[in-house]
């Protein structure tokens, strides 16, 4: 599978072990950075994920921060995005089956290499169950807030 | 303080549970629905509460599901909402800490009540770091997106 990955500062490490571990299973790595330790604004690399999964590039995405609190608010800035943050692999199973998310974020100064490993294969392996999640994956995509739209 | 809270109803009876706690606890508690446990859809109430706490009608907002994975996305469509999706205190702190989170989720078939209060009790208190942090929540309330802008 064609897999985008990208992180922070805080998460740099962690993303180039997961991003070894799913080269050596077979997948296609795209890594979006940043390529080293200098501190970065998480934004600017949730939103390059959030591009990259938009727009096909890649069928999933991977979102790292030192807590996964704040890529994740960034990827799901975007409307086609379903970033779910967990920290273990049942929230991960069920972000798939439920939700249909296109993304993951974990925290690297939260979650272990291993743990961060099982939540990925839960996410990668786990299908949409449809039926009565599909009405609300489309309110997802076509949000309505009253006051942005007056 | 004026908080508000929305749920499905997969998480109806935790924000029940909820609402009276913060209520004895002083708090002016906003009831955003469902008002039953009849199946409705979470980008709906989600959508609410992102209204409600953008609008200033309530200072914070406490967002539930069946995982909090799906309100978590929905709240997060708003530019001016942070939502951190948390199942321990410590990343509730963080939360408040480094993303000036304006929002919670909780799962309700994930975290059990009194986790749950502990969550709210951490976010409750923290308050924001500022500093090199303050640019980057300014990023997030203004999403940069090419294909969406061309």
């Amino acid at each position: 599978m064609r897999i985008a990955i990208a992180s922070d500062h805080a998460a740099f490490d962690l993303k180039a072990v997961l991003s070894a571990w799913l080269s050596g299973d077979g997948h296609d790595v795209i890594d979006l950075g940043p390529s080293g330790t200098d501190r970065v604004d998480y934004p600017d690399y949730g939103y390059k994920l959030a591009e990259a999964v938009a727009s096909g590039k890649a069928a999933r995405g991977i979102a790292l921060c030192g807590s996964g609190i704040g890529i994740s608010i960034a990827v799901n800035r975007h409307p086609a995005m379903r970033c779910a943050l967990v920290g273990e692999p049942y929230s991960a199973m069920l972000a798939r089956e439920h939700n249909d998310a296109n993304v993951i974020a974990l925290g690297a100064r939260l979650t272990g290499e291993d743990m961060a490993k099982a939540c990925i294969a839960a996410f990668l392996v786990a299908e949409f169950a449809g039926g009565r999640h599909a009405g609300r994956i489309d309110k997802l995509s076509h949000p309505q807030f009253e006051e942005l739209s007056a």
